[in-house]
Formats: structure tokens, C-alpha cells, sequence
């Protein structure tokens, strides 16, 4: 132990020598695995990693699209920094030469279609999904069978802490969907769902509901041996064509039942709401806009709008839906996206009579801290 | 796509030339992630794995103690096989040049002290924790405030699948612990315990009851910096001295006060239960010895036994406990342990008068699958 602290105290040298101009403040990251001192974070939201490695010769830190070569002292151990990062949570990867890998140092989350790496960097509003002695309500792991997919299938649901002391009270449910290349495990574990309502409900600012947490990507036939990749525009594997048709069927024929069946809901239209990001907002506004006798409120994270020819268009849309929640990262809308402004999309949405709401995530881009912002917000104007 | 499918061609034909003894029925194995076909488990348990690094000039496959050298291909892509392994649940990591990383194709288990790789080996018995259309309990995750800790702390909670809709109906508890170097994590993941309770529950086999999986070494203050690592005869990290007393007063002052006001228990101590593995079953012993009056049945799985001495010593034992269940893997006991045979000393304590069971794993060691057993074996007598 004194052996590591003292590399630890070298290695912090040399790197304090070579860029002085780094703030020295940094503290391990909140995703790291127990006792773990690296990767470290400093109040400039730079990231100094370190990886031990003796016999390689090249590692590096590849993180937001950027690989940083990582520096070998005389003990074998690489050390290094990231240009400041956005708030928030971010995927990453250790290349060893060659080998992409996990970092050993941290915990491992579902996204960017792998279990990884992922880092937390601390962000000034982070409060809202901090751990605090509230009542806490429970993220359940749930197991079902779907006719759909002849299969059983996996999702997480969040009931609030009053579910299983007030027997007599049934709630409303808000299913909520990943997006591309992530799965059912990204709104519980970095998405903060659990913490988010946790927080919300005990200030008084949210309704108490149901959050159902399922994956979008699952009911896919494996394609056959040699087949070209099936597209859907985004060009990931993972994502079938009909992806939103697909989990269409799994959810208004199995889940929505399953769900009204096991659990205490209030199992009609006006109580059902439906939000998701990126892929999984395109799937709401999919869903939502064929399913009008199903959901009642929406909201569309990082990815798209309805305009008012879309409502106008979508037979009994206008009179279903009393909330429509649209939102972005601010990175993500500094320029229009193909000529769509979404702000004013959804001005133009609530101008023409439905209430709509526009948010845009400080400094961010299309990532879960907007994601963790956008489900805080849009929490707040839930079954009011 | 095309490109990969013919490097893990050529690397097999390699193996296969090289080693034409080892059966050709390689399957991926049930741990990996998603998509992923290596590391492959043929009918042998042999363990074939392979990992992308084409800049490394070492690469090594680190499972039950001994570290397996892979074979580089022209490509770059290092492939190998292990010796035959034991059926069940293996923790393992890759070394690349060097550094010890987790296996980017597999999923990742706490154990071992850290998050890293696992294997599944099939078994003989695996149908009693496979996954099956039959009535599912649901695994929560669980935050709540201890006094004892000032902190919050985290466990797991299974509620069996009639706990939801059946709201009359109040259940029995049973404590199940983790070993030393795991976590709270370990029996909802890799131990199974939502599938063993299932199946047995739908098959009519065991009662329904509530499963608390807590963390049996979290409630350690950090050792002072340079300070000697604190020793409890284990000499692993993580395991401060005062193991047993420590989560006893976490255990009896806040999580069963705090499950008993939160679930519909059964809130005495003829409905309640203590068991845990190796470290776990050592606390189990020590805990329910010293607290008479709180437990009425215990288990202990691979971390000694109650000897008829021990009986008659502890004041109130023999009145309170109508349940006493021991097992190992017939690994762990092929010699004595320090001179005592459990099975002799767990029928001398039944021959005196005690309830006492003792159940050995077929041709498992101290790992997951001696404890899926125990715990399969141990519900099955549990609050009948």
C-alpha cells in the first residue's frame, strides 16, 4: 500500500511538472469502483487517469471521441489528462496496445452497445440526483413472459416510496425507453431515474408514479448468418428495422398488461404516460402518435418534435394528449438540425393550442446528463 | 462482419490442428454479453477465449488460479484454451503486457474485490436456476438511512411474485449474506437467488418468503492513511476487524427494523432467518449465537459449523433455534478442515437433539455454485 502511494505521489509529480497549469484539485470519480483512488476529476473537469500496465507500450484514455496517450513511469504505470469535459456522465475505454478494454479502476454501465467503462464528472447542478436520507422508493428487477416475442424478457420499474406502505393507493405509470445502442439498465443505474423521483417527491415538486424501464431493442430476431446489417438510417447493429413497430407490439399487447396486471396502477389512458431519448424518442412519438387510446402525455429527449402538421395529421392526436415535452442538449441545437429548429417547432406546437413544453440542457450535448435534466423537468408536469 | 467470422475461422482451425483432442462443441457462454461468442465453454467445461490486441506481446487468460497464455494470430487476434473447470459460476481476467483488465466480452460480477469478468461453466443441475415462464418475484434495489452508519446504505430485497397482489399476505424473512471480497451484489447476480426462489416457489417446493441481501462489510470506517491493513485471520482488504460485531448492530438496529416496517413481514423471530457464505456464514454464526432472541433458524454455507459444545454454550441456542443447516463443496471437504469434519460434527450436534442438516456440493470448491446448491437445498427447509 505504501508502495502504490508512493508511485501515486510520482506519477502526480511529474504530471503537476509538465502542465502547471492544472488545477490540482482532483478527487476519484464518483463511478469508481470502491476504494478506487483513479480515474480522478478537478474542479476544471479534466480527468487524470491512471492505468497500470508494465509491459506494454503504448495506453491510452479514449473518451468523447478523443484518444490521450497515457505516460509509463519506471514502475510500469501510465498516467495522463483529458481536455476539460462537458457535466455529467460520459462512456469511456483503456486501449492497451491494441486492446480496447474496461478500465479495471471503474464500474461498468450498458451504452454505445457494450458494458464499459463510464465516468460521472461532477456538474453544479448535480444536487437533483444525489444520494440523500429521503424516503427512497425501489428499482425493481422484473422478469416476464412476452406472447409478442414467445420469450421472457427483463426491465426495471421504479415505485415510489409510499407503493408498499399505502396498499389502498394505485398510481400512475410513465414508461420510459433508453436510446440506441444502450438497453433497460441505462435510466436506473445512469440515468439516476430512482434518485431523480427520490428527490423530487420528498421536495413536493413531482406527483408520486410508476416508472417502467424496458428495452427498446430486444425483440429482434438474430439476423441470419452473412445477412447485410438490417438499417434503420442509424447504421448501429442492435437496431432492426421496425424497431419501433416491434416494441410496439411488446408493449401496448405485454408490458402495459403485465404491468396494470402485477402492480397498483390506475390502468386507464389519462394516468399512462410515455417518454424516452434519442432512439427511444423517436419510438414515443411513433408509439404515442398510433396509440392515442393508450397515452395521454409525452415527452421526446434528444430526439425530434412534433410540429403542427404531425398533430394535426395523426388522427385524435390533439385530443389525447394534454402534455407534449420536448428537450435537447444545448450542444445538440446550436445549429439547426436539418433545417428544424425545435424550439420553435414546439412554440409553433403550443401557439396552436396544445401544451407543449420546450427545455434545452445547459452545456451539454446528446448525453445522459441532458437526459438526467430533461427527466427532472419533465417529471415536474407529470399527472398534475 | 464477413472480416471477423473468417479471423475466428482461422484461429479455430489453428486450435483445432493443435489440440485435436478437445471436443468441437464450443457454445458461448450464458455470461457474456450481448452478441458476444467468446469466451466458448464446450462439453469438456473446457473454456476456449479470445481477445483483439494487436499491438500486445503477452495476452493471458487468468481463471482458478492459473494463467493461461493465448496465441496471437497474423491478425492480431489472441486465442486459447483452459483446462477443464469446475461446473458453475468463475470469476477470471484477461492480463494484456502487463495490466490486468476485465474481459471486454464478458458481462461483470463483484467478487474477488473488484468488479470484473465471470464465467459460467454449465451444470449438471442448472435447470434449477435457469430462467423459466413461471410466476417471477421481483429483485428491488433498496436505499435506506442507518443510525448505526450515519449513512445510507444499499441492499437488495427479493418479495416472491404472489408479494404484489396478494396484499393480505404477509412473509417470513430471510438474511442471506454474502463472502469476504463480495457484496450485496453477489447473490442477486451471480448467486441467482430471484431464479432458485422462483422455480422452487412455482414448483411447490419451498414457502414464499422475502430474501434481504445486504453488504456485510460496508460499515468500515477507512483505515487512516499509512495505517497497517487491519487483520481479521483473513487478511483481505475490506474485511476490518470487528466484522461480525459491526454488521450485527447494522443488521438488528436498522435493516430489520427498516425491512419490517417497509414489507409486509411476519415480524417475529419464528419467522425469521439468517444465512451467508464463507464470510457471510462465519457472521450468520456469530450473529445468530449472540441474538437468540431475534433468529429462529440459520444456514451456513461453506464457513464452518455449530459443534454440540457450541450448542450448549450459548445461552438460549438450543431453545431458539429449530434449524440448523450446514454444507460445503465436496471440494472443501475431501480433507478435514484443521481437524474437524463438518459432516461428523453437524450429525453429533443432530444426534443431540437439534434439527440439523449438512448438504455437500458434488465436485464444486469454495465458488458460487457450492452456494446456488446450499441456498437451493436450505429454502426447501426453511419456515415449514
Amino acid at each position: 500500500m505504501k508502495k502504490t502511494l508512493l508511485i501515486s505521489f510520482v506519477a502526480l509529480a511529474t504530471c503537476s511538472a509538465a502542465m502547471a497549469q492544472v488545477k490540482e484539485d482532483f478527487k476519484p470519480a464518483s463511478t469508481n469502483q470502491g476504494g478506487k483512488e483513479y480515474p480522478m476529476v478537478n474542479s476544471e473537469r479534466i480527468i487524470r487517469a491512471q492505468v497500470t500496465a508494465p509491459d506494454a507500450t503504448r495506453v491510452q484514455f479514449d473518451i468523447s471521441g478523443v484518444k490521450y496517450d497515457l505516460t509509463k513511469d519506471e514502475n510500469g504505470v501510465w498516467t495522463g489528462e483529458t481536455a476539460p469535459q462537458d457535466e455529467g456522465f460520459h462512456y469511456y475505454q483503456i486501449w492497451v496496445d491494441g486492446a480496447a478494454t474496461p478500465d479495471p479502476n471503474s464500474l461498468y454501465y450498458y451504452g454505445a452497445g457494450r458494458w464499459g467503462s463510464g465516468i460521472d464528472i461532477p456538474a453544479h447542478d448535480e444536487d437533483f440526483y444525489a444520494l440523500k436520507n429521503v424516503p427512497h422508493g425501489d428499482v425493481r428487477e422484473v422478469y416476464y413472459y412476452s406472447q409478442t416475442n414467445d420469450a421472457m424478457r427483463h426491465c426495471y420499474i421504479y415505485t415510489p416510496a409510499s407503493y408498499d406502505t399505502d396498499l389502498n393507493k394505485r398510481y400512475p405509470v410513465l414508461y420510459l425507453q433508453h436510446g440506441g445502442g444502450e438497453s433497460e439498465h441505462g435510466w436506473p443505474q445512469q440515468g439516476k431515474t430512482g434518485l431523480i423521483m427520490d428527490n423530487l417527491i420528498a421536495a413536493g415538486l413531482a406527483e408520486e408514479f410508476i416508472i417502467v424501464m424496458d428495452n427498446g431493442s430486444w425483440a429482434r430476431p438474430r439476423p441470419a448468418e452473412g445477412a447485410a446489417p438490417q438499417g434503420n438510417g442509424q447504421r448501429r447493429p442492435g437496431l432492426p428495422s421496425g424497431w419501433a413497430d416491434g416494441f410496439m407490439n411488446t408493449l401496448v399487447n405485454d408490458i402495459i398488461p403485465m404491468v396494470d396486471a402485477r402492480y397498483r396502477t390506475i390502468a386507464d389512458r389519462e394516468h399512462r404516460a410515455m417518454a424516452g431519448l434519442s432512439m427511444g424518442a423517436m419510438q414515443t412519438k411513433a408509439i404515442t402518435m398510433a396509440k392515442p387510446e393508450v397515452f395521454s402525455k409525452l415527452g421526446l429527449f434528444s430526439g425530434g418534435t412534433i410540429s403542427v402538421e404531425e398533430a394535426d395529421n395523426a388522427p385524435g392526436f390533439r385530443e389525447a394528449y394534454d402534455l407534449v415535452f420536448v428537450s435537447y442538449g444545448s450542444r445538440e441545437v446550436e445549429k439547426p438540425r436539418g433545417g428544424i429548429d425545435p424550439g420553435k417547432t414546439t412554440a409553433d406546437l403550443k401557439a396552436s393550442g396544445m401544451n407543449a413544453h420546450y427545455y434545452v440542457s445547459p452545456e451539454t450535448a446528446h448525453e445522459w446528463q441532458t437526459w438526467r435534466r430533461s427527466l427532472y423537468q419533465f417529471a415536474q408536469l407529470l399527472f398534475k
